[in-house]
């Protein structure tokens, strides 16, 4: 059974460690598999892109933990949830959110409030550790998430940076200096045109091997958004934009 | 089977992924835990934290490898050891000392020795690969300690930065921020101060939430000790501390 | 059955998680281990070393994904290979051609154009998902590399930096700053000079203890080249040297 982990702890500390002990003294034949754990420290919106552009991509059955968690010991309440086949542990701060939208079907969510599947005592400032991780384990062991407590009728929701009029925004920068937009390139005309950090950009290429040398260019990326590029390049360190910067939108001609 | 591994190796090079071949080509049974391969080269005392704050998570029977090795090649011996159920493997310097101190019961060392075990020829410059790996493999396949080599009476101890008096210690700065001090809440009594970096901390916060942004406050830490930290920012940036750094503690009044 | 990844995506996005879940998604036993995702972006000589420099570590059966894949859906072909027992899937431009020099035996290449293999619809950004992810978890399954496409006479070949007269280069700096050079210590006399970076070097030593604090020194390093190495520091940052750069070579006296 396969536990996905997505965090903000980085890879310097021993945290994510720790929590893969915790799983594998419960549940010794899960299989883990980091999304990332480089999430910039309490950054809830981009935890929540991380794993909504990874969960398509796991079979079902696969238990997803995010530990995004500046509330850690606050408030905010511990969720499990399930949608589509997939289930989902972590904070009930948004974090959640985006991957559940991704899904289909009906959706199940359940405070976590079973103190039996607990490590104790429970600490204030990791529940990474002991809260998350041993529900994880329990669902692959075959628990179902409503015996992880309550089952509460909404979740938190998080409204990542979308399209507004004719504006779209920046959802995301990878690593390669690619422009994730917030834009499906079925929603554009043949011929449209982008306009962002002072440049403008028009039409799709379909391969980055099309795209002339120092020239910004857009393409279908692999999430399914319109992502603007640069070849071998960072677009994103050319054009000095991040996330969540406006891009201006100029829709092309559909029916031509 | 579990084994971690806790290295300088870091990620870029493929040294991990080369320990990784040799343990499954000789166990392939086995089930490998990065603890963390980012301590900085040739830090004993940050290898041995990390190990020490991990290694009660892990189910009995877990190998612990570790190997931040300045003197691989040198006089240092390779050792085996075991206690409380969980087995380690690393150099003789130091390195295993605070992990095999968080344990109880009996501990038995023993020089590695057995060739028969080693990966030929022995590189002087990669014990990681030819020793440290296929040891910890045969004990992923259960065989005892004592048949790695001769036993040996004491291991190498490594004093952490600890209290002495009135004054108490940084012993580690996480990813966060958050500065890990060698004080436990036990030690000191409602109301105390700590005096570090010029600024004053007084009482211990029981979760971040409760934290007012913008000042520091203390909180126990997941690993047991008061750790100091600023609220989604970091404390150690903000004092410029490191590890080792001197804490002036004021003990509180412990009866009222 | 392991299966290595060697990519440019580093450990930010979750890139490499996403294949992951489509090689557990068909392959469910599959033991994933990952070499490094840290081969700087498009650097296929990079690549191509790590690679290298661990595939004999592995053992047999084991399929190595690499995918360095500056034109990923142009016109460079996805290839399966297979060669000493060890099977290989990237882009067919030079990224396998060092490892598979490296073993031994008949080698058989094949283009991977199985498309019921494929994750559909292909990204024309993405093939480490759509392509090289499935194709590695079928060889997994035990499909023959011949099953991916027709056989293919010879693939991209990479000329790594190498000795030329009396000179040698500079094939690659690790984390440690460690220079490793183009050279096998057989190849040289007792006595040999090396000079890089306006510095001089004499003679091997036989293991990092021997070195003097401060001064530089060459040994034979774990992937069996000559290194030129600092104790307990950065030789590269020393030198100032780069992957590629010049090494002159004075040959020592093989007879005394």
């Amino acid at each position: 059974m396969i536990i996905t982990l997505t965090t903000d702890f980085g890879l310097i500390d021993p945290y994510v460690g720790v929590m893969k002990g915790v799983i594998l003294g419960l549940a010794s034949a899960a299989n883990i598999v980091d999304l990332t754990h480089d999430i910039p420290s309490y950054d809830i919106q981009g935890g929540a892109f991380a794993l909504a552009s990874a969960v398509r991509h796991f079979p079902e059955g696969t238990v997803h933990v995010v530990v995004v968690d500046p509330g850690v010991g606050g408030a905010r309440f511990p969720i499990a949830a399930e949608r589509g086949g997939q289930r989902f542990v972590g904070p009930d701060n948004g974090v959640l959110s985006l991957a559940l939208g991704m899904l289909e079907g009906e959706m199940a969510a359940h405070r976590i409030a079973n103190e039996s599947w607990f490590r104790h005592p429970v600490s204030q400032t990791f529940h990474g550790r002991d809260i998350f991780a041993p529900t994880a384990a329990h669902l692959a062991l075959g628990e179902p998430v409503s015996a992880a407590g309550p089952r509460i009728g909404a979740i938190a929701q998080l409204t990542p940076p979308g399209n507004q009029g004719r504006g779209a925004r920046v959802l995301n920068i990878d690593k390669f200096g690619n422009i994730v937009t917030s834009l499906r390139p079925g929603e554009l005309g043949r011929g449209f045109g982008l306009r962002i950090g002072g440049r403008e950009v028009r039409g799709l290429l379909s391969s980055y091997e099309d795209a002339p040398t120092g020239e910004l260019f857009a393409i279908e990326g692999s999430a399914g958004f319109v992502e603007i590029s640069l070849k071998e390049d960072s677009a994103a360190l050319a054009l000095s934009v991040r996330r969540g910067a406006q891009i201006e939108v100029e829709t092309g001609d559909v029916n031509h």
